[in-house]
């Protein structure tokens, strides 16, 4: 277990990260040291997972749990000590708003991520995108610092898909991508009787604003600050990735059918094994994806569960997972697998027969220039050109959702060994301020680049 | 569901396979017209599976079940009918003794088998080798044909290993190569408060004789007749198999240790994913294989219960069974498996660990000449040299163990398109009855061998 930091010891631990006596935006926001995303390194709120080293921070938050009930109401009474006003759609999506100089009508430019995790997750993923935009209103409010337009948090419900089983969940009815209630009625993984909805209501999360880009509360802009929850950053001792727009993904369900046969009594020429075959297929897919610089990977294989070392299986089952930043190239990857599997069905013994299905298939999005070049200017400024990397997130996000209706992007900061969604995901606590500042400073350009357009 | 036979329907089945014309043996016995074979295709002794389709021919008789108890009774109450004695070890082996007409007190010759069942099994597999040695016992009886040793015929105990998890359990004992007290204290699998000697017990089947080759109920020779488990006598058009021993045989298991990640996150450079080096693995074993003219098989390969989709697992297990006539081939293929999956291990993204375990190690067997010598007159005599082959086991039998302590062979039927240990399992009629045929003329070559020795 993490010991939570004390006040002092957080405080010992930044002053070698002094963002505060750089020129550009900051003239107008002191300084973060009184960082206090400590709260999101601080395991108190939720279940964290056990059996965790010292650097282990693994969190066990499921979405709507009590857990996830009570950081949510912890995250209401702090953005209201600010003055924000806090609005719940009826997903129990959380928008907390920091009214601008200009007083104007257009939609706040909005900070979100998310607050639950996986069963076994860690204590960043999401987490530090909510903190850093908490913390980032806290320090704007302490420095007396308004932004021209309205500016605010977002905690998005259910990113995870890990209880209530469909991921980014509540950004996807907000876009329009799933109606609200398909959503509602996702039932819980491991309790039939309890729906999302059934949660919302529970908690008294359950608003009476429409969940809704158009119709609800629209966002002018979304920026997420999010762990890499990969090693390029880390491999390439880069501090912060701006990030470009996010990756197009297929998800497929191969099942491969042979016949079961003694493994003993069949000579290699007379089986169908399927096994065999499969095996073949996922090692091809590997090859056509190296080829064209993809993705893709087999995370699931099954056998019947009657299967036995002596005996050839009847059928398998595997998924393939295919992603690239551009839709062309995932379609070509697809269309290449499916025709070396065909060859392979057909290549040994009597041959085999597969099925598939298309279980998901997201296009690749390409994020806002200005929301980029915003992140760009702030990150630039705070590391150097050669400590930033234009970045395709490889992970789905909110921001693949909300990039749909307004000006997105994120930025990435590195994560120990690109580790994510497992106790052992960790993030430095200078990783974690350097990208709240980035994100503060990001917010702050966007800002003016309005201004001065309108 | 089969319609059990009428005596009339029965006979008018096998008219036209008329074994009783020939010469050599059969001049002493008349006939195997009045086959009663149908005992074993008649499913009212014992448990049919369901979901049959007329020529299905499932059945569920698991060791020591009430159904096994009931047709080891009515086997019982047969072999006495016929004047043999029968004694019955402390492994429940059931051995019936027809004495021949020299009273010798050399050890029967035996034709031996067994009744039991897989859960989902079929009405050949052991049951027609049992069937048929009783069918001999009439035979010669009914044509008052007496061999100049004792014959008998041997029901061993728990073969299939099915519901108590050790195979050839019974003759393994009877052999020495397994202590009784370890068969005895096997586990029903799904009742562990039952063991195999608790259910001899209830049933009356434990018997006082040791279950031992040379303290107990000792063999002059043993013959099986079995169902060929395998497609090559079908393909080839040949009616019978002359075994000439059985296939040497290792079990290994491998753990393929990588490092869980994120799929979309993860370049395939930084990835140590264990199932695409067990994918490669796979195909590289067939491969060996197939270079030795072995047989190589994974038939359960696993992941983590936790793996999903988008997460390269962290560790997969697969099994390997490797298989030849030659004991050298086995170990050739098993080192140059091992040396292709170490290369495969190191050659991608960061690398994978493997461990290996060997579960089962069974040396090939060589069967008796003489016992063979005999099978090959009968079935040449039978069908002609062109309808039989000289075959090797693939699978293991009870005549593995009797081999170490008695001259010892097999003869194998044709089974439709290789299917066993399936509900679809299938032996024709007529190929019943000639194997039937083959058996007893060999017992009666090879008794004619040894009265002419001694």
């Amino acid at each position: 277990m993490v010991p939570p930091l004390s006040e002092n010891a957080f405080h010992e631990t930044y002053p070698s990260v002094s963002f505060h006596n750089r020129k550009q935006t900051t003239v107008y926001v002191a300084k973060l040291s009184s960082v206090r995303i400590k709260d999101q390194l601080q395991p108190s709120v939720g279940n964290p997972a056990s059996n965790m080293n010292p650097t282990d921070t693994g969190m066990a938050r499921l979405t709507l749990s009590d857990a996830d009930a009570q950081v949510r109401r912890w995250l209401a009474d702090e953005v209201h000590k600010l003055g924000c006003n806090l609005q719940i759609d009826q997903m129990g999506n959380m928008f907390a708003q920091q009214t601008g100089h200009l007083k104007s009508s257009v939609p706040m430019i909005a900070m979100g991520s998310h607050l639950d995790t996986q069963p076994r997750g860690g204590r960043y993923d999401g987490i530090l995108g909510v903190m850093a935009s908490l913390e980032v209103l806290r320090t704007m409010k302490e420095n007396g610092y308004q932004t021209a337009f309205d500016v605010g948090l977002v905690n998005w419900t259910n990113e995870e898909g890990a209880r209530f089983p469909k991921s980014m969940c509540s950004s996807g009815v907000w876009a329009g991508a799933t109606p609200i209630q398909q959503a509602w009625d996702l039932r819980d993984i491991h309790d039939s009787n309890v729906t999302l909805r059934s949660e919302l209501e529970r908690h008294g999360f359950l608003g009476d604003i429409p969940c809704s880009a158009t119709e609800g509360v629209a966002l002018g802009a979304h920026f997420e600050l999010h762990i890499e929850q990969g090693p390029i950053l880390v491999e390439s001792g880069r501090s912060l990735g701006v990030v470009q727009g996010a990756q197009g993904y297929r998800w497929l369900t191969f099942t491969v059918q042979g016949r079961d046969a003694h493994t003993g009594t069949t000579p290699l020429s007379a089986r169908q094994d399927p096994l065999l075959a499969a095996s073949k297929m996922i090692a091809a897919s590997n090859a056509v994806a190296k080829r064209h610089g993809a993705l893709a990977s087999t995370g699931v294989i099954k056998v019947p569960s009657n299967a036995s070392t002596n005996t050839v299986a009847s059928e398998v089952t595997f998924t393939l997972d295919i992603r690239h930043p551009r839709d062309r190239v995932v379609q070509t990857v697809q269309e290449e697998c499916l025709e070396s599997f065909a060859a392979i069905a057909r290549e040994d013994g009597k041959g085999v027969k597969f099925d598939w299905t298309l279980d998901t298939d997201s296009a690749a999005t390409q994020f806002d220039s200005g929301c980029i070049e915003a992140v760009r200017m702030a990150a630039e400024a705070l590391v150097g050109k050669e400590k930033c990397v234009d970045m395709t997130s490889g992970a789905g996000h909110d921001s693949v959702y909300t990039s749909r209706w307004c000006p997105t992007t994120m930025i990435f900061v590195p994560c120990r060994d690109g580790v994510s969604h497992h106790p052992e995901e960790y993030c430095r606590q200078e990783d974690c301020a350097l990208g709240t500042q980035a994100l503060l400073e990001a917010v702050i350009h966007y800002d003016r680049f309005i201004s001065d357009r309108k």
